[in-house]
């Protein structure tokens, strides 16, 4: 089957096409064609939060009208969202309902991250997370249009490895994204301006959802965790952050939040970034930048590296852990470097540096390894296409 | 009238009665109360937002059925928040419609600021946020019961003042707040779980909705500026923040967003802080503490004295501005201290110190001068009593 036969343009058009931009919208005007979507969306929560029920359990879950319910359901089991799973052995009288369910079975998506260093990963994806195929394609040290051409063949290989309907592409890309999916600045793979996801949805003909790395790694960890604030440190080539607040995450007044690799940490200098100043976060904390201080300090010296290092987090976190009041701090990023010292530096620097009652300020590593930003880009498409979180 | 007489006990249950924790809501579960309750909202939302207008256009921008729409209208103009205001000179056919407002000359708030030292103040405010009348009451060093004793007189005496029914009363004050009006520490109050909302609402029988004076302050700003994402720094026996994400204020795990006054600010020691440690915010910014870092510099170092301070403000909120991606930062405390030389080194501060392009970060002082708190707390009301905002 081709790719172009996968797309369904009708549920790509009606529904958000962005989880981010969703979440921020503080109240939404009751249009017509975004009720519509809404009620769309509140059948499908519903399925993916009750499991399989019947017509009149979502009209009653809902407050939607049977009538309103009845046609959401021959839609969405026209497009084969959902499929009928036969009647309930109801000891109630009358006739016995038809159950209906998520189809869960028929869908899977296509999720690339493009965040490491000398290549890009990607995988098959069900929409409960589970991975069912790895893929990796080697780029390195392409840039611009090069760069673009390795993520488009990844993508368009592991749609021809997936045996269901791709629901979409979930996308987690470094640099700034804003909400239609262009990339403003991504230095590392020279990309500014690029219209990632209009270019990649016109080469693989299915929708596509694009994310800062870290903030799909955000919604991951959103996800597995159940925080409603949420600060996600992620650390690579750069260091980034995605920050969650009432369980929705920050996208900020220029799609920025979370960029704090170039924020200065402390009045003592520091080393100098390939931005011109001194003592910015990513001048001590990205990883090549780590792993070149631990060379030249000397054997022996690699502890004390790491724990400034994580001091220097710490540091740099403080004033966000009083403004938005998270307990829980999630890092991400190469464990080897991460794990141990240098967090449990960053962890005792918060507690100096903030008002703590010793209530539970929890840093801890993803839970997710390397998969976390394949994982969040499976949530995104499907936040994105069936409105579910 | 008894104070008594005006309690609208029927709305004060069916509406949410806090703005803060309506916002922060992800997915507001469709329980039939929860559902009445946003319909209610709507309807008085798009009298609010669309002015003037009939049975027939609420149901239209609301998506509501007529028959819902009318019976809300009903039950609204047997509250008296809705007036019908005659009949609307239409060119169409068919019978006139009748013209519906919200019942804005109906209505007072009662205002309470207990953030200032030596005195609380308070006003008489209109739905719109005019102010019709102030009292303030000294205090003197007042903690505890007699602190609260004061607030209950200032507010009994300022329903008396009201010609109107009073919807509710907002209350800004100092410390932590929680979603139920429990101030969990106020220490300059001598405050510690004190249920001040519930205390309130006995003693004056009417709802009344408390906040932080921060948050509070953030609420009046909010409202007057438009901006989505926006930092609201207030300065005065203490330091403290109001963030609003996503135009909705952030109130974080806790309840304690915004306490950025202990965090400690740069790596070179600092004053020593009323909580033990040296360079917490505070013990930079407080007014107390900087009008006797003024003094005791002596004359000629007073503006050296507020550079330094503007520049340890600049550092503490770098980390923010990268985080939440804000551009718009707004001051609120004694004028005399805070415009000028201490907002221009934030300012200049925050700009050396995050990744700016030049793109218009705005720092400024507060438009509403002294009465951003009454404003706000008029602001907290209303959208508390009719989940407008
Ligand atoms: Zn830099
Ligand atoms: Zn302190």
């Amino acid at each position: 089957m081709p790719a172009g036969a996968k797309v369904r343009s009708d549920a790509a058009v009606a529904l958000p096409r962005d989880a981010f931009a969703m979440g921020a919208r503080r109240r939404e005007k009751t249009l017509p064609g975004h009720a519509r979507a809404h009620n769309r969306t509140l059948v499908l929560q519903t399925l993916l939060d009750e499991g399989p029920c019947s017509r009149a359990d979502i009209a009653r879950a809902t407050m939607l009208t049977r009538v309103t319910v009845s046609e959401l359901v021959a839609e969405l089991l026209g497009e084969g969202l959902v499929v009928e799973l036969g009647t309930r052995d109801a000891a109630r009288p009358g006739k016995p309902a038809t159950l209906l369910d998520l189809a869960h079975e028929g869908f899977d998506v296509v999720a690339l991250d493009l965040s490491e260093p000398q290549r890009f990963r990607g995988a098959v994806v069900r929409l409960d997370g589970t991975v069912v195929e790895r893929l990796e394609r080697a780029i390195g040290d392409a840039t611009g249009d090069a760069a673009l051409a390795h993520a488009i063949e990844l993508g368009r290989a592991l749609v021809a490895r997936s045996a269901r309907t791709v629901l979409g592409v979930g996308v987690g890309t470094p640099g700034i994204v804003d909400a239609e999916g262009v990339v403003h600045q991504a230095p590392n793979l020279g990309w500014h301006e690029l219209p990632l996801r209009d270019r990649l949805a016109d080469e693989l003909a299915l929708p596509v959802h694009v994310a800062n790395d870290a903030n799909i790694a955000l919604l991951a960890e959103l996800t597995s965790s159940g925080a409603e604030t949420l600060l996600v440190v992620r650390i690579g080539l750069g260091v980034g952050a995605g920050i969650a607040v009432a369980g929705v995450p920050v996208r900020g007044d220029r799609s920025a939040a979370g960029e704090i690799g170039h924020v200065t940490i402390g009045t003592d200098g520091g080393p100098r970034c390939g931005c011109g100043r001194e003592g910015c976060l990513e001048a001590w904390l990205a990883a090549p930048r780590l792993r070149a201080a631990i060379e030249q300090a000397g054997p022996g010296e690699r502890e004390r590296v790491l724990e400034e290092a994580g001091r220097r987090l710490g540091i740099a976190v403080a004033p966000i852990v009083g403004a938005i009041d998270v307990r829980r701090i999630v890092m991400s990023g190469p464990e080897e470097l991460l794990a141990g010292t240098l967090l449990e530096a960053t962890a005792a620097t918060l507690r100096e540096r903030t008002l703590d009652e010793g209530d539970g300020l929890l840093v801890d590593m993803t839970s997710h390894g390397d998969d976390v930003v394949v994982r969040g880009a499976a949530l995104l498409v499907r936040a994105g296409e069936l409105g579910v979180s």
